[in-house]
């Protein structure tokens, strides 16, 4: 590796592991990646409103789950210029690197945590090594703190190599709630790019393994079902009620069992329920939130339609209205195998790597689709690339870490292959 | 008692029994009733066609299962002229007596039988004494036999009588289906009559009770309904079906959960069902039938409306056709006091009663209603009696007997009625 | 009416308005009844702990819940040899007066308020005339501050009267939830009562009626059900978990289809429900919270015991742990006829009385049930009894309020009541 | 092709087309299977019950069912000894050639009809060459009949040539039904077998198209279900009753949704269903027929299991008793690489193959997989062997029809695969 860096990524890393923000929220992690920019050198970061379409936006918190993260984050010292641009749900940012003739090369990482409880168990790192969470019950537990200082790492690799052409890196917010893809995808910088890499680490792939290209992210919708009917008192006039409780009942028994596709995996659930008001009122309304899943965005479509269906004939089997509403969604996209053939080659020559695997299937659902997607409809090449790491536990856990050996390793593939994009002409 | 016909009343009963017909079949039965209203001598009969509304005839089975039994009737020497007359589902008759100035008075009575095989375990009477019935598989199991015969022998006495005006006797069809109770009731001899009587023997009322006019009989309706979707290969793509086994299990779990009504009392029920081709094709159409009933005709009609819902709803679930039939049905109408009291002050002064109930829960459905809601709807009085009979086990049963004791009772009670309903002026 | 208490009546039932307390929480409410008492009176004043069966309470909140409410009573000058007496739910008070020989009879009102939020517009009279609720989200919706205030005046009265034999007042906490009536039942006061009587005012009857007696409350039983099974990942292994939702749809499917009951009304519902962590987990816990009903304690229990079956099946069918738990309940008792006539004549001379309904039906649940049953099972009599009185809107709503000239008219009704038992020797 | 054969295939395909049987009632094919053995003449022949074991049959109809095609067989002339051997189901033959020292190597195929009425229809085939089925109701839908002629022309091919080893044919009933595999597996004639071919007809490849060894045929087991409670008469006293209707509604719906299994496919179905008497009865016994199917033997199995689970915890709701029956089943197994690979170079020299496919999905099931299942286990060699057909419609059609010039092909490829087997030692 030409450039090392392995310190400064292993600091900056226990820095973001340190303040984790939820999607929409990432302030002071957006105020940060700003500074680290400015820090750099780059010909253009264009910060929140500035890189989101901010329709295409999903699944955005409320303004009153959104203010006391501005606030924590205004107290913590950062810029007033980064909130005015992120306020309102518009986080994230986009650096620009203009080097002369070449090609538009892209890289997207996230940059969100999670609402999970860090441990404070001895032999978990972050806590044994004072990094652990400072924001109680959130965590960055996926990995996106290291995302960020790999993509950091790059961007500085990048711009000290003999690199010509652009080279644009997007921090995307809100990618666990599915949020953020969207907006940014339809954002104004991603319309050029020719080459776009994606990056995830680990995923039970250990250190020193990368894969290519993988296939077959899950298409996903996030749905939330709202069942109104009307009260009245369950032990005088059961009848004079239209009941959301037996509409809600109806519509998770049916929903379940839509039927298996011919075509490929889908998945469908309802994890959250809330609603009524005592014992013996027939419940007015009820809240249930779940989602649908597909091998491709088509099968993710029929599950969602015949949900939608589900719901719709249960509210009017009981004379209650109700209300499906999308929260976030994204599609199935495939890795190029040209890009992905790239990424193998330069992965394979690249210092730490023990083996290469060409491609496997995600087995998840990720919004950096519709990155890709873009890319792939303007002519360019995609390919969602992950980068080994040894993690003790499952990711999404309380006692989640990475082997910080794997950031030198992914900042050194990534670099190469972008470099490797440069030279060779769309 | 003024006119001794036990024993005519007791072969009557028994020939009846012998030869049982379900609903809309009772050719023999009709033929026999003809006989002997010829041999009593009455002013006008009126068969079949003459005295049933075609229209508005329910539960009419198909040729195919109405045939045989015109065949078994023709063998058994019925007239061709009655065959002509009740073909094509159209039995029973009734028969008039004109003797002057005076009220009209009506006593309608049911003359069908039931698909129950009758027991030939020696103690069950019509096996000892050979009267069984010879029509395997059928069997007068409610007493409609001995209903017939009481009728007969009371048309006999009140024409033997004093009687002054006008006497209607109704020998219904197809009571069990209740698919002839409307059409007679708007067979245009009802229209002006004052006072009408119904009777049933039994319904856990010993011999020598008799109550005078029973309330609450339950409003019913009878339903079929029919799920159509269509058919898939359940192994290779069960998505490609529209899954009539998921509609109607839909349907049925919804149907008996439809809400309980503060008005009073309902019920809900599927008691066959029949469909699909094979366990690896997805159920093309699958049929169910069941009946909703009430304690009033409304509390039954909310209870249907509720299952129409319940039924096109899973329908539109599962994405499939639902067409509900309505089979038959008989509306909840109680006894008038005016005439209750009549028959009750009847009663204590017959010979043979021990005990006048003036009122009673029927706890059951009758088509008996149309007849009586037309005449109270004319402004004439009805009422509903029960001549009390010990009957060694339950009403549709294959034991099913009566007490030919009370054939006399009931002839004398209903005689007395009548000629006293025609000594007051409506 | 001898005694005219009708100004103090009105202050003492705006009072009790003013300040509401939930069941188990009438730590204000028990004191000023305990400052009455003392300015009356009487022999002995069992407070909290000394009238009640501590393991017999049921649906007792949380020390949290209950916490705040002793607080607020202490701040507002409640006594605290009361608010230990009454702590940790053992609300409520007994007040006995001895007068020498005779009949032992008893008067039992209740005391809780509901969480409704009271209506502060123009027309509604605690608002016009300032005695709303102080107590933001509680009110007395119920008329129970009506009934302390009836009490207040039935014991002074009596006091002052010839009365002989003993007069036992039970102000029973609880009533709504139905958890105190069992423990009062049991707290030793009840054992040799004659003669009690329970009343309500209104429940649609207007100023100026009385109902004697009531007949058939509904037996009542409020029950928690907790499934638990397993989480997983809903995208990636739905077979690794065990569905929490998919059991409690099942159950809530099951539940209201449990068979309608030949013996008569029965009711079933499940009104609130709450659980599941986010949408791509497999649901491990939902709790749900139902009741059940019958117009006789056996018709309650059938459906209890049905409901607890759903339940489990429901749970095993989705390898997930039940737990129905029984929060609170209470049996249908009807009132003695020989005390309601007793009631029904005394009421027929009372001023201000101007229809007298021997009987009706309560169609609704109390708990004051218990205390009759306990007097009926010792040889005792008891009737519950309805005064009327002019309620602009219905019980439970934001706007109830009851016409204050029947405070009047039911301690003259409840006085005289007591003085003709005492007359009587049981 | 060394060995012509081609006129003699036809007519005896033809012949076997016009008498199609429905498992295990192939007492004619069997006979004329048998005469055919003993015209080219084979080391040892046996016949039904020599060949099966007993206990292992599955799907077995009743006499009832059995008997007509036993009558038919005789009546066309089957010899006594035949019909003997395969009397109650226990049609199917195996033949053996012993031919010196060498590798044992076996042919499955397969000889039952479906229960489909043939087209008469101009530009069918079989009707315009009078070839049709003269067995009303049942055709020879999946090319069966052609099986039989191919695997009679392999061996007569086999015998004439200088095939050294043993080559045992395998004529096995009951495929469709899956009732037929397991007996013959454990008949004795699989012990010792090195090699083992099925073949099957077209299935969408066209004439001239091989395909070498099939994958992922799918794991399927046929279950009937049937629910008895206890009837009740539904408008009077419903909760009597134990409700099957109920319980199997609760099943249906349950048992669609069972989870979706992260390992792959599964499927589960309810196919038919009928019970119950009447509308008015809470009815008493339901039957309901399903299927569950799997990518691996161990995903049909978790689908097996989790709706017996399903059917006993709806039945326990419903306080009724359940008695799940299999009725058949077969296991997921792959064909071996080596044996594939082997049968793939000899189809490419064949004539008339201008295709061959190294290996596809089956995307159904077959109970050959007990054969290949039992082979494998015993250290031997198995592949399932598609050799194309042109079709003009689907299998399972009125209007299927094979391209008789396959039979050709299937023959010239099977001999050679089997002569090859024999040069190489196991």
């Amino acid at each position: 590796m030409a450039y090392d860096v392995r310190n400064r990524l292993t600091d900056l890393r226990r820095e973001f592991h340190r303040y984790p923000e939820p999607g929409w929220r990432e302030f002071r992690t957006t105020g940060r990646i700003v500074e680290e920019l400015e820090r750099i050198g780059v010909d253009e970061i264009a910060i929140g409103r500035d890189c989101l379409a901010t329709d295409a936006r999903m699944a955005v918190p409320d303004a009153a789950a959104i203010e006391p993260w501005l606030e924590r984050a205004r107290e913590a010292g950062v810029r007033e210029d980064v909130l005015e641009q992120t306020a309102d749900g518009h986080t994230g940012v986009v650096a620009v690197l203009e080097r002369g003739e070449g090609p538009s090369v892209g890289l997207r990482v996230d940059m969100d945590a999670t609402a999970i409880s860090e441990s404070d168990e001895p032999g978990h790192r972050p806590a044994d090594e004072s990094f652990r969470s400072e924001h109680d019950g959130y965590m960055h537990a996926c990995g996106h703190d290291a995302h960020v200082a790999m993509a950091l790492g790059t961007l500085e690799a990048v711009a000290a190599s003999e690199f010509s052409g652009t080279f644009t890196v997007f921090f995307q917010p809100a990618e666990e709630i599915s949020g953020g893809g969207k907006a940014m995808a339809e954002g104004g910088y991603l319309d050029d790019v020719d080459y776009l890499l994606a990056v995830h680490l680990g995923l039970d792939h250990p250190t020193g393994s990368v894969v290519a290209g993988v296939e077959k992210p899950l298409a996903m919708a996030h749905i939330t079902v709202t069942f109104e009917g009307a009260s009245a008192h369950a032990g005088k006039a059961p009848n004079e009620g239209a009941n959301a409780m037996q509409a809600v009942a109806t519509a998770i028994q049916n929903a379940y069992a839509i039927p298996r596709h011919d075509e490929g995996m889908t998945r469908v659930n309802f994890g959250c329920i809330e609603g009524g008001t005592a014992s013996n009122v027939i419940a007015e309304e009820i809240t249930i939130e779940g989602e649908v899943r597909g091998e491709t965005t088509a099968l993710m479509e029929y599950t969602r339609t015949e949900l939608e269906r589900v719901c719709y004939a249960a509210a009017e089997m009981h004379d209650c209205d109700v209300t499906p509403r999308m929260i976030s969604e994204s599609p199935s996209v495939d890795s190029d195998p040209a890009l992905r053939d790239l990424v193998g080659e330069v992965a394979r020559r690249s210092t730490g790597v023990h083996e290469v695997i060409e491609t496997a299937d995600l087995g998840a659902s990720e919004d950096a689709t519709y990155l890709m997607e873009r890319v792939q409809e303007s002519g360019g090449l995609a390919s969602y690339v992950l980068v080994g790491t040894d993690h003790p536990t499952n990711h999404q856990t309380p006692t989640f870490d990475i082997d910080e050996e794997s950031l030198d390793i992914g900042v050194s593939v990534l670099t190469d292959a972008v470099l490797e994009c440069a030279r060779r002409r769309p």
